[in-house]
């Protein structure tokens, strides 16, 4: 491997892609006690990094003579509507095979791309067996989402673009998953500046790359359980885990509780919307998983395809965790008036009701009594509190629910 | 008013700002029928336009001379950050009066720029006359969020920038309110090219600004009503509205419900974080306020500063019309075994229930019947549909509600 591959990537993909400089960020600067840089793949076409790995890869093939009659992928996300992408710019005919449960959303944007889209399994194993056999059967070219040298190339090529932008950059975070954007950038940059740490980062739920990486050899992970949908990967490549060993200074890996506060902070406070593999980057950083302290730091955040009822569960445990929704439970007597008198209070101190339930059938009840629980939309923890305080002065029993 | 003011304008900002390059957008493009590019004002320095107006006014005193000790601004919302940024900027003290019923979010994001909040009165009518009492008695400048000319230059170089960045454009959107970025981009952009079309664009619950418009005087709203809460603005002003009426080709105002699906379709599609006020631009470009079919046509996204409670709400209302969340409502038999028959048919169709109620206490059930209220998790409207028809065919008598 030669830092001319990824030159000669970059050069392929120029006219294809979008380029998008780093943005600095003076929030996760201050959070983090470094100089942050964020790096968007999200606006990346096709929503992540993919169509890099996937384009470089079937224009080699073409520049090589070998140009295929189609090429065939298995893939329910990114990869899929990369391929999709990367093929049809080169007018070659792509099929892509996707579970049988792949939400429709995804199947019409992979379509939009122009590539046929073939329902086939219950789950990525199945799609990848009978995306080998339609290979075989057609002779299209099969696309490895990693484990591939054209494709580790064409997502080195960030590294590239990193080191431009970031002058002086000292550490790097990037998602990990099955290895190829992680292998491509630490031999990319570490060919050019030996100096630049990269720190490769995996949801704990599927740590299998983390494990390869410290064994020094290939360990697969059965089960994996994360909200990082992107990089949930049983068993990483035997060549992006070689490359990773040679040129990775440290693996990490976060829980889907700080990737989710991630996520949360960067539409708060960046506008910008980063799926959870994405996101992993950031949460590395803000989570103290490395060194960084007055350090030049690159969070790359690799792409943008989230789920909006996705958006749906983060917002709404972020809302609880930052007190802006609080739980109250109210022992009340079960009278009329009570409900009354209850949401006028909350009213007064400026809380707002979104929902209620009411339970008089708890054993610990009197049978003059009866539980409200009511979820209020309030500023913030101390609100909640004040709201608390004006019930129990109000001569309601009241207390916030966890 | 003359072109080389905001040119002045623009050097001054230059150094203080980020330039946002516009984007393209091949799906918005496609469901426009036009050439459509995005100018992303919510990625700019404290998330919206208001520090180009603010720091302009600000800069135009030190260089006229008359350097402020101090100055003030009343607001809630983007003029507050901006001032406290733009003064900041230039090392002048800023007094920012905020309603007493602020979140605190926004007070500790206004104090993060530098600036001293003082929390008064329940509303921004009080707020403003609070600021206006301070400006009289310290001697502090006042800084108007709009009708102020300086402030209006500042806003218009987005004008320079969109010519710039779409040569041949024909047609802009732009979020209007008080009037001020409005004004100042129409008056830049017709200064230099009037054959470019500019459209006003207004929230249906809070149109003086149209009514202004339409009947070429000052039109006050008293009760205003919308979840743009950027542009809710009761009376415009006099120096804008003369502008407007002078440099502004045709005023729209668009439904919430309208405002709501943009800002969803710029987080799915865009992966941006847009506030409503921010969002109404592509809301009227998308709901054909305008023929652009075939033309380049630019909507200005002014802001980004939307609250995180309020993203819930919109991504909560698109799921269910998206079909994403379904409310079914099934009549059971009230007995043992029901509820895990109802939920094993669910369960074997690939819905996921969210949310369950069960009510026994309806008069229009039979002694031995329930009703169950299911929010359920599906891929889309057809899947939503084939789970009541596995329901039907399991012998529970369901409907979508909608």
């Amino acid at each position: 491997m030669d830092i001319r591959e990824f030159e000669q990537a970059a050069a392929r993909l120029k006219n294809v892609i979008h380029y998008i400089p780093v943005s600095s960020s003076r929030t996760f600067s201050e959070m983090s006690g470094s100089e942050l840089y964020l790096k968007y793949e999200n606006q990346q076409k096709t929503g992540s990094f993919k169509v890099r790995g996937a384009y470089n890869k079937v224009a080699s093939l073409v520049e090589r003579g070998e140009k295929p009659a189609a090429v065939v992928a298995s893939s329910a996300g990114n990869h899929a509507q990369g391929v999709a992408y990367g093929a049809a710019s080169l007018g070659i005919k792509a099929a892509i095979v996707m579970p049988e449960s792949t939400p429709i959303a995804k199947v019409k944007a992979t379509q939009g791309y122009g590539a046929e889209v073939i329902l086939y399994g219950s789950c990525y194993d199945d799609a990848y067996q009978k995306a080998i056999e339609y290979a075989n059967e057609t002779n299209a070219v099969f696309i490895h989402p990693f484990n591939d040298i054209d494709v580790i190339c064409g997502q080195g090529t960030l590294g590239l673009e990193i080191l431009r932008d970031v002058p002086g950059v000292d550490v790097i975070f990037v998602p990990a998953g099955g290895g190829g954007l992680l292998a491509g950038i630490a031999a990319c940059v570490k060919m050019i500046n030996p100096r630049v740490r990269i720190i490769g980062v995996q949801a704990d739920g599927a740590d299998a790359i983390v494990r390869s990486f410290e064994r020094k050899e290939l360990v697969t992970v059965p089960d994996i359980h994360t909200i990082a949908d992107g990089i949930a990967v049983k068993s990483p490549g035997d060549l992006t885990v070689g490359l990773i060993n040679k040129y990775v200074d440290k693996m990490v890996s976060v829980s889907d509780e700080d990737t989710a506060e991630a996520i949360l902070l960067l539409m708060e406070r960046a506008k910008q919307v980063v799926e959870p593999a994405g996101a992993v980057s950031l949460a590395a950083a803000l989570g103290g998983k490395a060194d960084i302290r007055g350090k030049k730091t690159v969070c790359l955040l690799s792409g943008g395809n989230i789920d909006v009822s996705f958006i749906h569960r983060i917002v709404e445990t972020g809302l609880i965790k930052h007190g802006r929704h609080v739980k109250i439970n109210t022992i009340m007597l079960d009278k009329p008036g009570s409900l009354e008198k209850f949401a006028h209070i909350v009213a007064a101190s400026g809380g707002n009701i979104i929902k209620t339930t009411h339970d008089r059938q708890s054993s610990t009840l009197r049978l003059d009594e009866a539980i409200l629980q009511v979820t209020c939309e309030v500023s913030d923890h101390d609100h909640g509190k004040r709201v608390i305080k004006a019930l129990k002065e109000g001569g309601f029993d009241s207390f916030i629910e966890d």
